[in-house]
C-alpha cells in the first residue's frame, strides 16, 4: 500500500530508477503537476466529506469495472493526505483523479510520488502493461520487425566494392555508434496485429516495443482519455540508459566532432522521428553547403585575380581620362573626378564579373539537387525507419484555447480527444463534431479581418522602417556635407553607410521577434482546428513578416536605390528638398554585398549567441531563482533527485519551427542574392556547422525530452524551400541583369566596341550634361573646386547628349540595352527552369536500392502469406466441409 | 462428367447464361484459346501415350493434394478429344494444362467450353468460389462496406436548400440511373479481412462481391499463376444483366443524350476504376470547356464589334491615305498601295484586339481551374469508390515480349508473375528477382541510344517536312507571280493558303500514325520492367513526336515567319533565290489563326471519322470475314451464339492512351495558342460532345469488355497536363507580345502619340525605303504599275529613314518597342504563373464535404474498435489471468 504513493524515497536506489517502487514495471510516462505546499497539506478537510463520499463511491464503481491496479484510498493517511485546504485546490485534484480514474479505465497503470524533493509538484508515473501496448499498436498499425529475416544486397559486386571503399575512407566521419543490426541483413516489417502474433518475434516482450514507442504509445492514451480540466505539466522521463545518453553527448552535441556525420538513428531513437528529420534534413543541408562553398570562394577568388585585368575599372583608374563627373548633391557638393571612384570600381569587380552568373546558374541547380537529394534522403530514412505506408493521420487534437498561453507544444496535459474545449466540458466524439459546425463562417470573419488587416499594418511598417533609414541615410549625408569640417565630410560614406547597416540589423532583429508574437497571437485568434492547422497557419505568418522584414531592405538596395534618382538639372526629390540617395558610380552591387553581408553575420551571430544560448541560460537561472533556494543546497539536492525530479527543472520542448525558420530565412539568403555575394554559402557553412552542435546541446542537456512524434517528412518547409528556391531564379536573373553590369559590358563589347574589347566602355557609359541646364539654386557653390571652370559635366546614364534635338532623353542605347537586359531575364528563368524541372524529373525521388528492397520485401510478404494461407488451407480442409454449406458443396458435386 | 466439357450446348439456356453448365456457379471469367479445328480433332494420338501417362499422373498427384472440382480425365471420349494430330498444337495444349492444374490449385473452379458455335476456339469459363474470393480481397487489401451505416451531412440547412435546388434545377441534365443507396446514407468501408468478418454484411454472399470485383479478384490470380508458355486470348464474359447494358447505351452511349451527365458510377461499375476515371476526366474537361467557349465567342464577337471602330485598319483602308509599298516579290512584282489590304487589315482586328489579351490570362486561369476542379472531382470519386487508402502497386507484371505484338493490352494471358520470360521458362519470383539484375546498362545502351537517335532524327523529319512546306509556299507563289494569266494571280493568295493548309495537315495525320509505330517499336527495344514503366515509356515518347509534329507549323507561323525577311534592298534568300515569306501587312496572327483552325477541324473531322469509326468497322468487317461464313449463316448463328462467343468477335481493348493522347493534344491547341485564336475552346467543346458519345459507343457495343483495373488518378496524364499548362503561359506571353501588334499599339498610344489615340499608328509602323537603294536585279520590271513614278516606297518595319545617319539601321522606337515587348512577357509569366500558384494554393485538393465525411468515418472506426476492444476485454478478463503470466501479476499483486 505505502509503495503507491512511495513518499518513503525507496525508490531513489539506482536499480528501481526507470521502475515503479515494486522495480517490475517499467516508467513509461511521467505526468507532473501542482500541488499545494507539503506544509499546508497534512490537514484534512471535514467540509468536503460528501465530496469525498462521492468520489469514494465513484472510484469503487470504477474499480469494480476496470480491476485497476491504483487501490481504494482508504488508508486514513493518505486519504487526509489527498484533501487540500484550498476549495480550488480540491477541485483541481478531483478533476485529476476523475483524469486518472478514466486513465486505469484505459488499462494504464498509475503511481503516483507526491512526496519528491521538489515541494509542491507532484509525479504520476504511468506504466503501460503487455496488452493495452498491444493493443495501441494495432490500433496505431505501427509497423514492427517481424521474424523473418532476409539478406539486403547492395547490388553487383563492383558496386558493392565501391560502396565498401567509400565507407572506409570515409569511416572517420562516422560517429562511433553501436549499429544494432548488421547492415546486411534487415528483418520484414509488418503492421503489428494481435491475430498475427505468430509472425514477430516476442521472445523478450520488454524489449520488443522500444523505449520510445512505448512512450508514444502511452501518450496517444493520454491523448485520447477525456478529462473535464485537469492540468498536468508533463515531463516525459527520460529511461533511455546513461550510456546512451553520454554516446549522444560525446559523438554528437559537442564541437570537437562537428567534422562527423550525426549518428541520426540514435537520435531518432531517443527523441522521434520529427527531431530526426530536422536533424537530418540540417546536416543534408549543411553538407550540400559544402560544394556550393567551395565553388562561391572559387568564384570570389576569380573575382580577385582578375581584378588587374579588368578594362573598365583600369579606365576609371587611369588618371590620364581626366572625365570630370556632375556633383553628387546639390549646391554643398561640387564637380569631381572619376579617378576619385577607382578604389570602389575595383572592389565591384570582385562581385561583378562573368563568374557571378555562371555562379548563380550554379546556385539555381543546387537548390533543385538539394531538394532531390533531400527526397531521396527522406525516402531512405522512411524506409529504415519503418515509416513506408505511415499515413499521417490528420490529428483529431485539441487546440488549448486559453488565452496566456496557447502554445502548440504539447507541454499541458490533458489534451481532449476534440477540440471541443471551449464549448462544452465533457462530449463524446460524435457529438463534438456537430459542436464544430457552430463556429461558421462568420464566426471566423472578425478573426480573419484581423490578420489580414495586421499582416498588411505590419508589411507597412517594414517598408516605412527601411523608408525611415533611407531617409536616415540621406538626412545625414546632407547634414555630413554641409558641415565645415572636412574631417567630417572625408568620413561621410564610411560613417553612413555603417551606422546605418548597424540601425537595420537592430530594427530586424528587434522586430523579428516582436513579428513572432504578432504571428502567434493572430493565430490563436482564429481558433484553428487542429494542431496541425495550428502550426501550418502560425508558419505560414511568422514566415511572411519574418521573411518581408529580413529581405526588405536588401530588396530596395538591389533593385530600387539609384534608379529613382532623375539626372542632373531634373532631380528627384522626396520629403521637401533631399534628393534620392544614388549608388556608387559602379553600381549598387558592392553596397548590396556589404549589407547581406552583416545582415547574414550579424543575424546569425546574435540570435545564436543571444537567443539560443544566452536566454535558455537566464530563463533556467531565473527558474532556479524561483524555487527559492540557494545554489549550494541545490547542489546537493541534485545528487539525490530522481531523474524525472531533475527534468523537471528544464526547458519544455517548444516545438522545431524557430529552428527551422531560421535556416528557412538563411537558405533565402544563401539562394535568393548568390548573384551578388558568392560567399554566402560559406557563411551559412561555417553559422550550421555550429548550429547542428548548438541545437543537438539544446536537446540533449536543456530540454525535457519532447514527445517522440512520428513524421514522414518536414511538411510545410519543403514546401516554402520549394517556393524559395523558385523565386530565387527569377531574382537573380533580375541581379544579374538590372544590378549588375554584366549586360550593359556584354552589349557594349559585342555592338559598340570599334574593337571588340571593352575599352571605351566607361565613356560609353557616361552621358554629357551642359551646365547650364541646372535647375537654378541647384548648381554647385564652389563651381571652381577643381581648379578649373566646368562646362559640361558627365553622369553615369545612357541619353542623348545636350546637342542632340531631344536632348536628355533616353537614348537608342539606353533602349537596346534594356531590351538585352530583358531578354535575358527571359532567357535566364525559362532556361533555369527547365534544368531544374529536367533535373527534377531525371533523378527519381525513391533511391534505386530502397525500391529494389522494398520490392523485394512486397515480394516476400506475398511468398510469407501464401505459405500461410496454404498451411490455413490444409488445416481448414479437414474440418471445413460442414462449415462453408453455401459455396463448397457445388464444387463438391462436380468432383465426384 | 460430361457438363464439364459441355459440348452438348446445354448452357445455352438463357437461365444459364451466366452460370457453369450446373446452373449455380458463377461465371467470373472466360479464356479463350485457339483449338483445331473441331473435324481433325477427334482422333487419338497413340504416339504421345507416354507423354499422356505422366500428365494423368501428374494431375492425380495434384487432384489429391488440391480437391480440385475439376475431374481426372478417364472418359475414353474427352481423353480422346484433347490430343491433337499435330506436335505443336499438343505441347500446347499440355502447357495449357498445366497451366489449369495450377489455377485449380489456387483454388479457382473451372469449366472447359470447346464444342462451341465457333469451330478453332475453345472456351476455359472460370468460377471463385466464396473462400478464394474471400482470401484474394483480404489480400489486396479491398475495401468493402461494413453494416456500420451513417448519415451523410451535406453541410447547413442554407448550404443544404441550395444544394437541393441546384439538383432540382440540372435535374434533366441527370442520366436517369437508379442510384443504389440514397445520397444521405453511407456505409462505412473497411479493408476485408476474414477474421473481422462481422463487421461485413454477409447475409447474401452471391452479391458482396460484385461483378466487376470478383472479375478483377480472379485477374488477380490468374496473372500471379505461374505457366510455361499457354496462350490465351481473353474474353471477359459480361455478365452484368442485358438490363444493365441497355441502361448504359441509352442513358450515355447515345447522341440523344450528349446534354447530359455521363453515368459515371454505371460505367465504373462496369469497365472499372481506370476507364471511369477516363471518362470523368472527359466530363469535367467539357464541362470546363463550357464556360471557355462562352467567353472566346464573346470575345470574338467583341472583335466583330468593333472592328469598325479600329483606328488602325480605318486608316489602311482609307483611300486618302496615299500610301505606296515596296513591292512583295523581286522584279515579278511591283508597288503597290496600302488601301489593297484593308480586307486583311479588318479581318485581323478579329483575332488582334486587347480582348485577345484578357482571353489568354483568362484561359491560364481557367487551365488551372481546370486542373484544380480534376483534383477535387477525382478525390470526391476516389472517396465515393472507396480508394482512399489504396496505394497503387507498381505491378510486379510481366512484359509479353514477343517481338510481333509487344501491345501492353493484356489481351493476352497467361502473363507471368514475374518478366522473366527472356531468360527462363519457370522461375520462382525470388530467382527472377536476382535475374532482373543481369539486364545492366550496357546491356540497354544500345536500345537507349537507338531510342534518343530515332527520336532526333523523326524531329528533324518533322522539321523537314515544314521547311518542304514552306518551300513549296514560296516557290508556287514566285511561279504564280511570274505566269501571265492574270485569274492565276488574283487568286494566288488563296490558292497558296489553302493547298499548303491542307498538304500540312494531310501530313500531319500520315505522319502521327507513323510516329505512334514507331514509338511503340522503340519502347519494345528499351525492354522496360514492368508494364507501368513500358506505358509511361511509351506515352512519353508518342507524345513527344506527336506534339511536336502537330505544333510544329503552328509554332513557325507564330514565331518565325515573316521575322527573317530583311529588309528591301537587302532580303533574305534561301535555297538560291527564293525570298522568305512574308506575312500580311497586320500580322501573321490572322495566318496563324486559319493554320489553327484547319488543323483542329480537319484533324477532329478525319481522325474521329475515319481512324474511330470507319477503320474499327473495317476491322470488324474482315474478322468477320475471316470466319469464312456469309452474312446469312452469320445472323442466324448470332441468334444461337452465347454471349462470350459473341464477345469473342468484338475487338480487343487497346488501352486508353490514344483516347488520352488525343484529348491532350486537343487542350493543347486549346491552351497554347488562344490568344490568337479565341474559337478554339469552342470548336473542342464540340469535338468532346460528340467524342464522348463516340467512345462511350465503341465501349459499349465495339469492344471486349476491358479488365476492371483499378486506378486513383489519370497518372502521367495528369503531369503532361500541367506541363502544357505551363508551357501555355509561355507561349501565350509570346504570341501576344510578338505576334500581335497589341503592344506597338500600346506604345505607340501612351509614347508617341500626338493625342493619345491611335490615330497615325499606321504611318507610325512604315519604314521608307528610296528605291535608288534596290540591289542591281531585285527592282520592279513594271516600276510604272501604279501609274506615276515612284521614288520613295514604305515597308513595315522600325528602321531609320534613307536620309538619317544611319540610314535602314533600327531605329530607337525598334528597341524601345522591344524592351516592352518583352517587359510584358516577363510581366505577364510572372503575373500569371504567381496567380495559378495562388489559385492552386487557394483551392483545397480535397472538397471539404468529402474530408469532413473521411474524418467522420475515421472517428466512427474508432469507436466502433473501441467499443470492440471493451468486448473484448470483459470476455478476456475471465479467463485471461493465467494466460498473461508475466505482465499482469505484477499489477495484482500491486492491487491486493
Amino acid at each position: 500500500m505505502k509503495t503507491l504513493y512511495a513518499a518513503d524515497g525507496s525508490d531513489l536506489h539506482p536499480h528501481f530508477g526507470p521502475y515503479f517502487s515494486d522495480g517490475k514495471r517499467r516508467v513509461d510516462y511521467v505526468l507532473a503537476y501542482q500541488i499545494q505546499k507539503p506544509n499546508t497539506v497534512r490537514k484534512p478537510s471535514p467540509k468536503f466529506g460528501e465530496n469525498n463520499f462521492i468520489r469514494r463511491l465513484r472510484r469503487s464503481i470504477s474499480m469494480r469495472s476496470s480491476r485497476a491496479p491504483l487501490q481504494p484510498k482508504e488508508d486514513p493517511e493518505i486519504t487526509a493526505q489527498e484533501h487540500q485546504t484550498d476549495y480550488h485546490e480540491d477541485d483541481k485534484r478531483f478533476r485529476r483523479d476523475e483524469y486518472e480514474e478514466n486513465l486505469l479505465e484505459t488499462g494504464l497503470e498509475l503511481e503516483k510520488d507526491e512526496g519528491s524533493k521538489i515541494p509542491g509538484i507532484g509525479f504520476l508515473k504511468i506504466h503501460a502493461p503487455w496488452h493495452v501496448l498491444c493493443r495501441e499498436a494495432e490500433f496505431m498499425k505501427l509497423k514492427m520487425p517481424t521474424k523473418k529475416v532476409y539478406d539486403v544486397k547492395q547490388g553487383g559486386n563492383v558496386v558493392e566494392k565501391v560502396r565498401l571503399f567509400i565507407h572506409k575512407v570515409t569511416a572517420p566521419l562516422h560517429p562511433k555508434v553501436d549499429v544494432s543490426h548488421p547492415h546486411s541483413v534487415k528483418s520484414l516489417s509488418h503492421p503489428f496485429s494481435r491475430e498475427k502474433q505468430h509472425l514477430f518475434d516476442l521472445s523478450d516482450k520488454n524489449k520488443f516495443f522500444d523505449s520510445t514507442t512505448r512512450s508514444s504509445i502511452v501518450y496517444e492514451v493520454l491523448k485520447r482519455t477525456r478529462c473535464t480540466k485537469a492540468k498536468y505539466s508533463m515531463v516525459l522521463y527520460s529511461y533511455i540508459p546513461f550510456v546512451v545518453l553520454q554516446l549522444l553527448y560525446e559523438e554528437w552535441a559537442s564541437y570537437s566532432v562537428f567534422y562527423k556525420y550525426q549518428p541520426i538513428g540514435l537520435i531518432r531513437k531517443y527523441f522521434g522521428e520529427k527531431v530526426g528529420l530536422y536533424f537530418a534534413w540540417l546536416g543534408v543541408y549543411t553538407q550540400m553547403l559544402i560544394p556550393a562553398a567551395i565553388v562561391g570562394v572559387i568564384v570570389f577568388l576569380y573575382g580577385c585575380a582578375t581584378v588587374d585585368e579588368n578594362i573598365p575599372s583600369m579606365e576609371i583608374c587611369d588618371p590620364r581620362n581626366n572625365v570630370t563627373m556632375c556633383p553628387l548633391c546639390d549646391q554643398a557638393c561640387s564637380y569631381w573626378k572619376l579617378v576619385t571612384a577607382c578604389g570602389t570600381a575595383r572592389a565591384s569587380h570582385l562581385f561583378d564579373n562573368p563568374a557571378t552568373v555562371f555562379f548563380s546558374i550554379f546556385m539555381a541547380l543546387w537548390a533543385v539537387l538539394f531538394m532531390e537529394h533531400w527526397k531521396r534522403r527522406q525516402m531512405r530514412l522512411n524506409y529504415i525507419w519503418d515509416l513506408t505506408g505511415f499515413g499521417e493521420e490528420e490529428e483529431v487534437s485539441v487546440r488549448n484555447v486559453k488565452k496566456n498561453k496557447a502554445s502548440p507544444d504539447h507541454s499541458h496535459i490533458c489534451l481532449f480527444y476534440l477540440y471541443v474545449f471551449k464549448y462544452n466540458h465533457v462530449l463524446a466524439p460524435t457529438q463534438s463534431l456537430d459542436e464544430k459546425v457552430k463556429l461558421t463562417c462568420s464566426d471566423r470573419l472578425p478573426a480573419y479581418m484581423t490578420t489580414v488587416v495586421m499582416m498588411c499594418l505590419m508589411i507597412s511598417v517594414t517598408f516605412a522602417i527601411v523608408f525611415g533609414v533611407i531617409l536616415y541615410r540621406i538626412s545625414i549625408k546632407a547634414a555630413l556635407h554641409m558641415s565645415s569640417y572636412p574631417a567630417a565630410r572625408s568620413n561621410i560614406r564610411a560613417t553612413v553607410k555603417t551606422t546605418a547597416a548597424i540601425i537595420n540589423l537592430i530594427i530586424i532583429i528587434i522586430m523579428d521577434e516582436i513579428y513572432a508574437a504578432i504571428a502567434r497571437w493572430l493565430t490563436t485568434l482564429e481558433v484553428p482546428k487542429t494542431d496541425k492547422s495550428f502550426e501550418q497557419r502560425l508558419i505560414f505568418k511568422t514566415f511572411i513578416l519574418k521573411f518581408v522584414n529580413a529581405f526588405t531592405p536588401i530588396v530596395y538596395l538591389a533593385f530600387f536605390r539609384g534608379r529613382l534618382v532623375g539626372r542632373p538639372g531634373k532631380y528627384l526629390y522626396v520629403v521637401g528638398s533631399y534628393r534620392m540617395e544614388e549608388c556608387a558610380h559602379s553600381g549598387c552591387l558592392m553596397e548590396l554585398c556589404i549589407q547581406l553581408c552583416i545582415t547574414m553575420l550579424g543575424k546569425q551571430l546574435i540570435q545564436n549567441n543571444l537567443f539560443e544560448i544566452g536566454i535558455p541560460k537566464i530563463k533556467k537561472l531565473l527558474r532556479q531563482r524561483k524555487s527559492e533556494m540557494d545554489t549550494k543546497q541545490e547542489e546537493e539536492l541534485n545528487k539525490t533527485l530522481r531523474r524525472h525530479e531533475k527534468d523537471h527543472f528544464l526547458g519544455p520542448f517548444i516545438g522545431l519551427n524557430p529552428e527551422y525558420m531560421e535556416m528557412i530565412i538563411q537558405f533565402g539568403m544563401v539562394t535568393l542574392f548568390v548573384a551578388s555575394f558568392p560567399l554566402a554559402p560559406l557563411f551559412a557553412l561555417l553559422n550550421n556547422i555550429i548550429e547542428i552542435r548548438l541545437d543537438a546541446k539544446k536537446f540533449v542537456t536543456e530540454l525535457r525530452r519532447p514527445i517522440a512524434a512520428k513524421a514522414k517528412d518536414i511538411g510545410i518547409w519543403y514546401n516554402l524551400l520549394r517556393g524559395l528556391s523558385k523565386v530565387a531564379v527569377i531574382v537573380n536573373a533580375f541581379v544579374i541583369s538590372f544590378t549588375s553590369d554584366f549586360i550593359p559590358r556584354l552589349v557594349y563589347q559585342y555592338t559598340y566596341s570599334p574593337d571588340g574589347t571593352l575599352h571605351g566602355f566607361t565613356n560609353h557609359t557616361l552621358a554629357f550634361f551642359n551646365v547650364s541646364d541646372f535647375q537654378p539654386g541647384t548648381d554647385p557653390l564652389e563651381p571652381m573646386h577643381l581648379g578649373y571652370k566646368v562646362d559640361m559635366c558627365r553622369y553615369k546614364d545612357y541619353r542623348e547628349p545636350p546637342w542632340s534635338t531631344t536632348p536628355y532623353d533616353f537614348s537608342k542605347e539606353f533602349w537596346a540595352i534594356l531590351a538585352a537586359r530583358l531578354a535575358f531575364v527571359i532567357v535566364f528563368q525559362n532556361v533555369v527552369m527547365l534544368m531544374s524541372d529536367f533535373v527534377d524529373w531525371l533523378i527519381p525521388d525513391i533511391p534505386k536500392d530502397i525500391s529494389l528492397q522494398m520490392h523485394k520485401e512486397k515480394i516476400l510478404m506475398v511468398e510469407l502469406f501464401m505459405k500461410e494461407e496454404q498451411g490455413k488451407r490444409l488445416t481448414m480442409r479437414e474440418r471445413n466441409t460442414p462449415q462453408q454449406p453455401r459455396s463448397r458443396p457445388n464444387s463438391h458435386t462436380n468432383c465426384v
